[in-house]
């Protein structure tokens, strides 16, 4: 008999961090968030994660739907992960139903193929690329009509930041009111060209032992955080509207005061917990006196630390502002690491020293740093991870 | 001539640590604070301030008011320190008026002579149980009336939380409504002897720099934190409530969780603040984990930490607690530091491992102990720094 045919559809997504943080579930099921939160896409060409979808009337069925992360056979059978294929075959069954002439992709296993372009070790959260590269590549392996705000709906009950990382540029995720989520999805605030010399610089910070999950360890702010509704009531939908004003009106002054005030005030509550979540470290607090001292050397605000559930500092700083911000990290820390971009080094001046203790603690405790900006939306690729004889491509 | 008489009055104070934090003051000049606060009184035996105030006409004018403190002449030209000065002299005067057989005290220059006995390198806030000592010190002096009610409100003017250091046991000090501060202070919740076995292990953690100082840090906490408003409406008035009831039920795990909650919110606040303000640090986080991996390994709470506007660790446990809590520190820290007292370690076996990486924090940044417990409030003594004829007496 001739071969059935494998069907086959590739897609990158990128890395989103936010500006206004997502911290806190109304549903955990349907992973509602307790407030809106907004986030600067970063570009693919430093971070990203390529999936390939496929799926073939081939496939054992007894195999069932699978996913090689990295190399690594990974688990489906999370409830989150099948919420997703769920959603997205429903969609699917629903053309097939229309159009009988349609092949039932719907009832075919699926299996995945994904790869991230940065060291896991980074210590980046990986699952919003990853659940929106999953999501964007089944829904065009299913040729789904599903806009990319209906697609966030789906790739938010696989990773709740997930679903930002479905548009390029300045993302926001609105929580929603409705109770089956209906109303909880991202849309885009401005695309990247809207703004497109911001530039991010990251401190990948060796942490001395995992922290705790941010998904338990939000559910644990939520329970107990005598100030968390403080932050969900008024802080960030305040912050929310000040930086999307910020966003729009090219004003990078105000969109670092609230990024950095936004961070405060997330990872204060998580030290508010019962018992405290500390992220941050010695290393993570050097960082941030840091962008404080480059920014009262520039005169004026220059550079915008934030810091997610890890130690890790993410800088946000405009173009031509690269001296003031890179010179000086690359000054302290020294071109030893990873990461540094002979463009954008070259010829750069040290123009600001920082203290001592803070110099000393950033080079004992920054492992790496990435250099990125801005960046687009999920890009259809015709690179493939899966052969057309359906197998994983070795690379 | 004969001699001019010299009058002297000698008096002790104790250091408290507060429980329920002060942290916010709604008026600067009159030290009000934005919210009630609570702390225990230390025992004297380990931490005192010792002051002697005396007066005579033979004092040269010219050389007004003096203190000589821990052997250094200090200023008292501060606003705090003279409105000190000025509200007890007006209580006297008022005698001497009622009075005219009362020699003038009022109208003589003070010289104030004070030692503390713990090392003022320990970074513990000394100011507390200094301005109460002076306070009750010049009050003994001028043989005022005044109930230790009375004083801690001119205490509190010298520094806020020295109005606690005018009692001893559990002391809570009432913000009070008045725009004058006529109700702004402090009063024994319960005395000593009500619950003696509380004890405090104190972890002296050397900061990298000095942080930023209460006073300036307080004001801007209330001035950018947009979570503290949720602490002093609702989170500190809970705790009060809590903490009071715990106490006079002599309930350790309440009080445990309160003293810890506390902190962390307190912290939290600071965290908050913009830009944030950082006391704890690595090896402060350490002894968090620390008390937590102890009270896990009890199977109860046993041990409670608390954090002032430093990285020092002050841990709250009873007595019967000692092997649990005070083993497990010595034996992670050694006995090559100081303030191990050989009446309390003396065949106490290390029943609680911690990880390493908080072990190794701990060896590293702990450069002293202190073990004390609840104590009593300001005591009179014939021990003078002030000899007969008006000279410090060397020691």
């Amino acid at each position: 008999m001739a071969a059935e045919k494998v069907y086959r559809a590739s897609t990158t997504a990128p890395v989103n961090i936010a500006v206004v943080k997502y911290w806190g579930k109304r549903d955990a099921k349907l992973n509602l968030p307790t407030n809106s939160s907004l986030s600067v896409t970063l570009s693919q060409s430093d971070l990203r994660t390529l999936t390939t979808a496929s799926c073939s009337a081939s496939y054992p069925a007894s195999e069932g739907d699978s996913l090689l992360l990295n190399g690594e056979p990974s688990d489906v059978s999370g409830a989150r992960t099948q919420a997703c294929f769920r959603e997205l075959r429903a969609r699917r069954a629903a053309l097939e139903a229309a159009d009988p002439s349609l092949p039932k992709l719907s009832t075919m296993p699926l299996r995945l193929v994904s790869e991230n372009n940065f060291p896991t070790a980074a210590g980046l959260a990986s699952s919003a690329a990853g659940f929106a590269a999953l999501v964007r590549a089944i829904a065009d392996l299913y040729e789904l009509p599903a806009s990319p705000s209906e697609l966030s709906l789906i790739a938010r009950q696989g990773s709740g930041s997930a679903c930002r990382s479905l548009f390029g540029g300045y993302v926001a995720w609105r929580m929603g009111e409705a109770a089956d989520g209906s109303d909880s999805m991202a849309d885009q605030v401005a695309e990247a060209k809207h703004w497109p010399d911001m530039r991010a610089l990251i401190l990948v910070v060796s942490a001395a032992k995992k922290g705790v999950s941010s998904t338990s360890g939000m559910q644990q702010t939520v329970a107990t955080s005598g100030l968390f509704q403080e932050r969900i009531a008024k802080v960030v939908p305040e912050n929310m509207a000040r930086m999307e004003k910020a966003i729009k009106e090219r004003d990078f002054e105000a969109f670092a005061e609230v990024t950095m005030r936004d961070s405060n005030s997330f990872h204060a509550t998580c030290a508010d917990t019962y018992p405290p979540i500390f992220y941050m470290n010695d290393v993570s607090r050097a960082a941030i006196r840091a962008v404080e001292t480059i920014n009262q050397a520039a005169g004026r605000t220059v550079a915008a630390y934030t810091f997610d559930a890890g130690p890790n500092a993410v800088i946000y700083y405009l173009e031509k502002d690269t001296e003031a911000v890179v010179g000086t990290f690359f000054h302290v820390l020294g071109g030893a690491i990873d990461g540094w971009k002979d463009s954008v080094i070259k010829g750069l001046k040290p123009t600001v020293s920082l203290d001592e203790g803070a110099a000393g603690l950033l080079k004992g405790g920054v492992s790496r740093v990435i250099l990125t900006g801005v960046g687009e939306g999920p890009v259809k690729t015709e690179e493939y991870l899966v052969a057309e004889d359906g197998s994983p491509v070795r690379r």
